[in-house]
C-alpha cells in the first residue's frame, strides 16, 4: 500500500548534527545501492529495492544486478564501482557466502554503511561464525558500518526510507511518527510496528540488529536519544556483547528525558538456547539487565502486549509525580483485584484522608470510601454522590494517578453520555494528574475519551499496571 | 434490548433431579416476586421486575409494592401474603432496614428463596452487620434459602431468568450458553459476562453472592456442576468462610469433569481491607486458596483478561495430553520470549528429535530447529519448506500443543491466504492436538481459523499461558 503522505525532501536527509555522526549514513543516507536487488518484486531483494525506492525516499537508489534485463524498470548496474559515486548506504541481499565479497567492496568504494539482511552467520554454526567474523574485520578495519548481518532493515520513515523486507509494507503503510523501534529481531519489529500502529502510534526510527557484527541496539538507542521526533524508544533486545556501552546509551535517552521501554528475552533455559540459535546472542545474566534497566530507569515489559500498552501510555507524555494511586470502581469486587494489582507493582494504595472518608460514607453509607473507593452503581441513580466520590478520588486525595473501574457502564448510552461530561470536565480540571479508565467502550466514545487525555483499558489490570510503569519511568526521568 | 430467542418453556424449570435440590427455587423457580418493584423503569427494583418479566421467563411475575397505582402496567400486591400461592423465588430490594422482615414473611408464606440486592449489610460496619445476622438467622431456623444480601441477583438464561438489575441488559442481550459465572462481586459478573459474550460465549448460569449469608460461591460452583448444560465454571472470589466446602464442590466439578477457572482477590493488605469492605469477606491466608485450587486442579488467574482467556479455551474443550509444547515462529525473536513464557508457566519445551532437527537444518541452515522452532519467512518464498516445519512440529515433535507465532503475516493476503489452507489441512490431520495461533489478522479469518479449531492471540505470551493453562486443568481433569 503506497504512503499517502508527501514524499520526503533531502534537506531532512542531512541535518547540521547529523553530520558528525557515523551513523548518519545509515539513519539519513543520500543514496542508496541495493545489492542483489531482484527483477522479482516479491522476493526479499526485490522488495527492499521497491520499498526504498518507490515510498518517498527523495535521493538516488541503484540496483545493483547481473544480466542487462531492467530491474524492476531500472537499469542495474553490475557492481558497486559502476556507481557514479559512493552510496552512502549499500542493501546487502546476496547468499551468506558472498556477503564478504560484497561488503568488502563496499567499504573499498568508499561507501558509509551496509545493512546486511542475510541469514547464514554465527547464529547457524562454526562456518557462518567465519564468515561474520570477516565482515566484522571489515567494520573494525574501515569506516564503513554493518547493520546486521541476519537482520530485517532499517526504516525511517520520514525521509521515506524503507530498507527492509518486511511484506506487511504492503497492505499496511507505516507514516512518520514519535517512536522509535530498535530491535535485534525483525519480526519482532514488525510485530511491534503493526500493533503500535494498530493502535495509533507512528514510528520515528525503526532499526533491526539481528547479529550485530557491529551497530548494535545500544547505538540505535543512542541514535533515537537524539533524534528530535523521537519522543519514546522501544528495544528489544536477546543479549548484548557490551553492556557498558548499553548502559551508556540507556543513560543518554535518560538524559534527553526519553522514555524507554525495553523487553529483555532469554530468561529461561530453552530461551537462552533459542536466542542463541537466533542472533548468536549470549542471553547472559539476567540479573545483571535487570540492573543496568533499573539504573536508567527503562521499563522492563515482561510481554509485547505489556510493551505495547507502555509504549502507548508514555506517548501521551504524562507521568505521575509520585506513586500514589487512587482507585476508584462502581464495582467493589474489582476495586480489591486492582488493589492488588497495585501493591504487586509498587503503587501505594494510600487511603483517602480521614475527614473526606467520613463525609463519603456519610452520603453512602455502604460504599467504600478509604481506597480503593467504591461508589457503587448507585452513583449513577444520583449522579451528585458521582460527583461528590468522584471530586474526592481526583482533587482531595492528593493522588498522582487514578484508575477508575467502570466496568459494562460503556454499554449503557444512558449512563454513558452523561458520563463523558463529568469524565472530560474531571480531566480538565486536574491536568497534572494521570488518569487510566477500565471499562468496556464503543471505538468512538474510546477515542473521545482519550483525546481528552485519558489512558483507555478494556481489562483494569492492564491499566493499573500500566499506570505503575509510568510511575516507575516518571520517577527516574523526572525526579532524579 | 429484548431477547430475539424463543421464550423458555416451564418443563426447565422442574427437571427431574432438580426437585431434591434445596437450591432449586433459587436457579429454576416455577414463579418469582419482585418486593419493591419500582413503577419507575430505570431504578433497580423497577429493572429487575422488568428483566425478569419481559425476557422469555414462563412463569408468573408478581410485584410486590406499596399503593394501587400500576406498576410498569401490572396490578401490585400489597405484601407476600396477598400471592395465590407462595413464590419460589422472592427479590428483595427494600432499603437494608427493611429487609429482615420482607425475609420474614417469605420464610413465613412458605416460598422457597430469597435474592437479597439490598447494600448495608456486614459490608458498611455494625449496624449492618446486626441486619445480616437477623436475615441469616432465618435461613438457619427456616428452610428458605436466601442469596446475598448486597448481591447483583441471578440469572438463568435458559429459562428466560434473568433476575438482576445489570443496566447492560438494556443494551446487549445474553442469551443462553454453556459458562456458568459465580462471584461474590456483582460488577465483576456483569464485566465478565459481557467480555464472554464479546468473545462468543455465553451463560448457563449467572450468580452473584454478595455478602454470603447463606449461599455462597461454593454452592453455586455445586449447582454448576451438577448442571447438564454447564461446560466451563468460572468464579470470582474474595473470600469464603468455609474452605471445606469450597473444597468439597470443586471436587464434584473435577468429578464431572467441568473445568474452572478462578480469579480469587484480596492477596495484598489495601486489597485484603477492600473485600471487607466490599462483601465483609476475610481474604484469609492466600496460600490456603492456593492449595484448594491445585487439589481440584481449579485455574486460578490472575486478571480477568487471563479469566476471559483461560475460559474462551476451556470452551473449545480440547486439552493437551501433557506438558510437552511446540513453539514454532516465523522470527526468533518471538521463539525466545514464547520459550521463556512457556518455561516459567511449566511447559516443557521439550527438544525436537535430534534425526528431525538435523533433516529440518538439511533443508534450511539457519532456521531453527529444535523448538522454538523457526523456519524464518524464508519458508513463505517456498511453501514446501513451511509445509516440513509445520508438519514436523505437528507430528513428529511428539508435543501435546503447540504454538504458532504468524506476526503480520495475517495483514498480507498474498500469503494468508495459501497459509489458511495449509493451517486448516495441518488442524484436521491432528485433532487430539491444542493448536494456538499468535498473529494480527482481521476478524473474518480469525473466525474462520477458530471454527477450525485454532486458539487464536494477537500476543504470543497469552497464547503460551493460555496453553498452559488447559496443560494445567487436562492434567487434574482427564489423567488423575
Amino acid at each position: 500500500m503506497p504512503n499517502d503522505y508527501p514524499p520526503a525532501d533531502l534537506d531532512l536527509v542531512s541535518g547540521a548534527e547529523s553530520d558528525s555522526d557515523s551513523l548518519r549514513a545509515l539513519f539519513r543516507p543520500r543514496s542508496v545501492a541495493v545489492v542483489g536487488a531482484s527483477r522479482d518484486p516479491g522476493k526479499i531483494g526485490g522488495r527492499i529495492f521497491r520499498y526504498v525506492r518507490d515510498r518517498g525516499y527523495p535521493g538516488p537508489v541503484y540496483p545493483i544486478s547481473a544480466g542487462t534485463e531492467p530491474v524492476q524498470g531500472a537499469e542495474p548496474l553490475p557492481s558497486l564501482d559502476a556507481l557514479p559515486s559512493p552510496a552512502d548506504l549499500v542493501f546487502v541481499v546476496v547468499p551468506a557466502r558472498h556477503v564478504p565479497e560484497a561488503v568488502s567492496a563496499a567499504a573499498d568504494r568508499g561507501c558509509g554503511a551496509c545493512v546486511v539482511v542475510s541469514s547464514g552467520f554465527a547464529e547457524s554454526g562454526p562456518e557462518g561464525k567465519v564468515l561474520q567474523e570477516e565482515i566484522e574485520a571489515i567494520a573494525r578495519a574501515t569506516d564503513l558500518r554493518i547493520l546486521g548481518p541476519n537482520c530485517m532493515g532499517i526504516m525511517n520513515p520520514r525521509i521515506g526510507l524503507y530498507g527492509t523486507f518486511m511484506s506487511a509494507l504492503d497492505e499496511v503503510p507505516l507514516p512518520p511518527g514519535n517512536v522509535a523501534l530498535v530491535s535485534q529481531s525483525g519480526a519482532f519489529a514488525t510485530h511491534a510496528a503493526l500493533l503500535l500502529r494498530n493502535r495509533g502510534l507512528d514510528l520515528s526510527l525503526w532499526c533491526t540488529t539481528g547479529n550485530e557484527c557491529d551497530v548494535d541496539v545500544a547505538d540505535g538507542i543512542a541514535c533515537a536519544a537524539r533524534d528530535e521526533d523521537t519522543e519514546v524508544i522501544v528495544a528489544y533486545l536477546e543479549g548484548c556483547r557490551d553492556l557498558e556501552k548499553l548502559d551508556a546509551s540507556l543513560a543518554v535517552a535518560a538524559e534527553t528525558r526519553k522514555p524507554i521501554v525495553v523487553l529483555k528475552a532469554g530468561r529461561s533455559a530453552p530461551g537462552a538456547e533459542a536466542a542463541r540459535a537466533h542472533t548468536a546472542a549470549e542471553a547472559g545474566d539476567d540479573a545483571r539487565f535487570d540492573g543496568v534497566f533499573r539504573r536508567s530507569g527503562a521499563y522492563r515489559a515482561r510481554s509485547i502486549e505489556e510493551l505495547v500498552d507502555v509504549t502507548r501510555a508514555c506517548a501521551a507524555n504524562a507521568f505521575p509525580n509520585g506513586r500514589r494511586v487512587g482507585l476508584m470502581s462502581i464495582s467493589g469486587g474489582v476495586g480489591v483485584i486492582m488493589a492488588d494489582d497495585a501493591v504487586r507493582a509498587g503503587l501505594d494504595v494510600a487511603p483517602m484522608p480521614a475527614a473526606v472518608e467520613s463525609e463519603l460514607k456519610a452520603l453512602l453509607p455502604f460504599a467504600a470510601a478509604r481506597n480503593p473507593i467504591d461508589c457503587t452503581a448507585q452513583a449513577f441513580n444520583d449522579w451528585s454522590l458521582f460527583d461528590r466520590f468522584l471530586d474526592a478520588t481526583v482533587r482531595r486525595g492528593g493522588y498522582d494517578s487514578i484508575v477508575l473501574f467502570l466496568a459494562t457502564v460503556g454499554a449503557n448510552p444512558a449512563v454513558m453520555d452523561p458520563l463523558m461530561d463529568r469524565l472530560e470536565a474531571a480531566r480538565a480540571a486536574r491536568p497534572d494528574r494521570v488518569m487510566a479508565l477500565s471499562l468496556i467502550i464503543d471505538d468512538e466514545r474510546r477515542g473521545r475519551l482519550e483525546r481528552a487525555g485519558f489512558l483507555v483499558f478494556e481489562d483494569p489490570s492492564r491499566a493499573v499496571n500500566t499506570v505503575a510503569a509510568l510511575a516507575h519511568i516518571g520517577d527516574h526521568l523526572f525526579r532524579r
